[in-house]
């Protein structure tokens, strides 16, 4: 039976899962892969550190080169997260002939370019399934199931800290900061939530999806990212009750050469099938030329489920004859093929308070139609205390930049706006 | 740029889906897989028939061997659709040494062992993506990215024209031969329906994808296969009553060594994913012992989304350097370490016509604890012309045979049985 020696970059949580599901599955992989896979280093910061797995201490190593270095190890499993030293130890683990997996959204969406060209000129592969989307198997289907298609949109629920406070936000009208510091006690949010919270994180994993899906790179900073700070119980109750639920969407739209990028808070129809995708579940949901809508869904966070997609990685680097790389340049910049447009064109759900007398209304729709903005939808909702009434408007679809324009030039004794949430059908 | 020489055998609906896919993608194709696909030879059984697609006439030919022994053609993709003479012309090609592509599950269910035996004597590939679940790239997903996986339960829509049909019913409240007459002009359904309402195409497709899942051969006769003919609108309107939605589910699970593969109406809580799966889409529901719950959804038939998963086939055939294969034995029995058993537990949604008078539901009751069945919940629906009232009984989980036993033991002047349909959580 053929024995693949590979080394693990860092030992947290998934590392943990990734050792205890090669361990627990050991008879199955020899059974059917015909491969025994032996861990023979693991790089910690400290080897003293209690784990979740039972590495023994003899494995342990504080000296990246003894992981990296090893002539016997071919596949290195970097679980360490973050931008550095990931990248750095990455590109020193394919340089010596070393195919890597990681889980490293951020290190792979912003040094693509290096590591890939690193695992080109080495003739070794570089293989990141776990970087989006947890177990869900989306890097695999874009790569090897929808290559004869055309991908005309994709969206995503694609991080679950958010989906969990917003679904709780929705269910119960409860307030994002107590959602918020509930979910860093349960540990499902980081005692620094920003990389969640303002919408990194899905930008990282939307760089890496749409590169694929486009066949094209899209750098990280293309990616326009607005978070879920200032969203509001109010807002997600008067969008509940006009048939709304409030989501974290990635979203990546072409039409010929022009895309668009962009996450942030979206209203989607309740029959929407990803409306229905709940607390941690992350779900991808894209349309193709010839296949059409289609919808992937699943844990996307969590130690077994993250290391679901690192095994199978290891077991498809173990065994391939040749490895994939994607079609598109090694470059850090933009594929020159394709447009970014950030005058998207999108429904809106805007939040006013507004003076109760007559004439207002017909004044703001005035303002908004003298840029082509169109009202799809008004509600009124009551009073409120300091004499202004709140109204909500839903717009047809606008261009961002129109609508952007009409809100400022609202006459602000006559309404403020309070918000403004895109909305996608 | 390499060019890759494949021949049709058969050009219906979906044939015409893949010329026309493969003539409007060729600029991508040779793009990103440096390939250039060219079809040769279409083996068809009437060469002066309108088609879908623009073959050119001397390409067609009704002489099989022109397509399976032309020493130009490496791959042989089949359209032909029924075990035969689909079976013997893809024999011939892989006894040709010509990999096969195919989108036909009788003839895989019916035939793997042969097929696959042949593929692996000559080398060659056997792939067949599009014979479960149209574009649903299920059969790579349980290949590629589920390895790692212990899969405990498999749960899938996967035939459109009966969920279509049950879509409707549930709707708006219509009769099953009313809706089933409407889908055969509408094209939904075939003139004779038998094969999909009767619950064959969807046990094909679980043989194929239960025996991938479970890493052994689930063939075809060991499926239980129960169709959707005896429905009625007052079933379904009971049950959504009572909060669930019916669907025909194929059901593959696995406990150990034991394994249970049946095809089968079901009513599904509202809430579960499956429930929101209407009209011709297809779905999968799975659990793995590493990725948890996982969806897959999207269009399970149609000329377009079954070119996609063909062509996806094709190309990956033509780049690969190895084929992969099953790991289980090619025989046409099953897995000898598998333990089939047909005495499944289950939740049991039974309508009774029941005398109206007092004593009744506790005799009803005694009868069903006598064989251990316990009553879930009950509801009683008005009262019916005959004299006797509908009553609708949900049991908690109970064996089948159980069930059945109790069932039997009424007394038939108390009340009769008029349905008796499963339930899964």
């Amino acid at each position: 039976m053929k024995e693949v020696v590979i080394g693990f970059l860092g030992c947290g949580n998934v590392g943990g899962g990734v050792w205890n599901l090669l361990e627990n599955f050991s008879k199955e992989i020899a059974h059917r892969n015909h491969l025994r896979v032996r861990v023979k280093k693991v790089l910690v910061r400290d080897v003293n550190k209690a784990r979740s797995c039972a590495v023994p201490a003899e494995l342990l190593t504080t000296d990246v080169n003894e992981v990296v270095c090893d002539p016997e190890i071919s596949i290195v499993v970097e679980f360490m997260g973050g931008e550095q030293p990931a990248t750095e130890y990455m590109l020193l683990a394919l340089r010596a002939g070393k195919t890597v997996v990681t889980a490293n959204k951020v290190a792979l969406a912003l040094n693509w370019h290096r590591l890939q060209a690193a695992a080109q000129e080495k003739n070794v592969g570089l293989y990141y399934e776990a970087s989006v989307g947890g177990a869900i198997p989306i890097i695999n289907v874009l790569q090897n199931s929808l290559q004869a298609n055309r991908i005309g949109h994709m969206m995503g629920i694609i991080n679950g800290t958010t989906n969990y406070i917003l679904s709780r936000m929705y269910e119960n009208g409860e307030d994002y900061r107590d959602v918020l510091g509930d979910a860093q006690r349960l540990g499902l949010a980081e005692p620094n939530p920003a990389a969640d919270v303002e919408g990194l994180d899905a930008a990282y994993k939307l760089s890496i999806m749409a590169s694929l899906a486009f066949h094209g790179r899209v750098p990280f900073s293309k990616v326009y990212a607005e978070g879920i700070t200032k969203l509001t119980a109010m807002d997600i109750s008067c969008g509940k009750e006009m048939g709304y639920v409030l989501k974290l969407l990635a979203i990546a739209k072409r039409e010929g050469n022009t895309v668009q990028v962009r996450v942030h808070p979206t209203f989607l129809p309740q029959a929407h099938p990803l409306s229905s995708v709940n607390g941690s579940f992350n779900a991808i949901y894209l349309h193709g030329h010839a296949c059409q809508e289609m919808m992937l869904q699943g844990r996307g966070a969590g130690d077994m489920p993250t290391a679901s997609a690192v095994v199978s990685d290891i077991l498809r680097a173990a065994t391939a004859h040749e490895h994939i790389h994607p079609t598109f340049a090694n470059t850090a910049e933009a594929d020159p093929s394709l447009v970014f447009d950030d005058n998207w064109e999108s429904q809106y759900f805007v939040r006013l308070a507004a003076e109760d007398r007559p004439g207002v209304l017909e004044k703001i729709a005035g303002w908004l139609a003298r840029e082509n903005v169109s009202i799809a939808t008004m509600l009124q909702k009551g009073k409120a205390d300091d004499g202004r009434v709140p109204l909500i408007i839903v717009t047809h679809a606008a261009r961002e930049q129109s609508l952007r324009k009409a809100l400022a030039s609202f006459d602000k004794a006559v309404c403020t706006v309070e918000s403004v949430i895109r909305v996608e059908a």
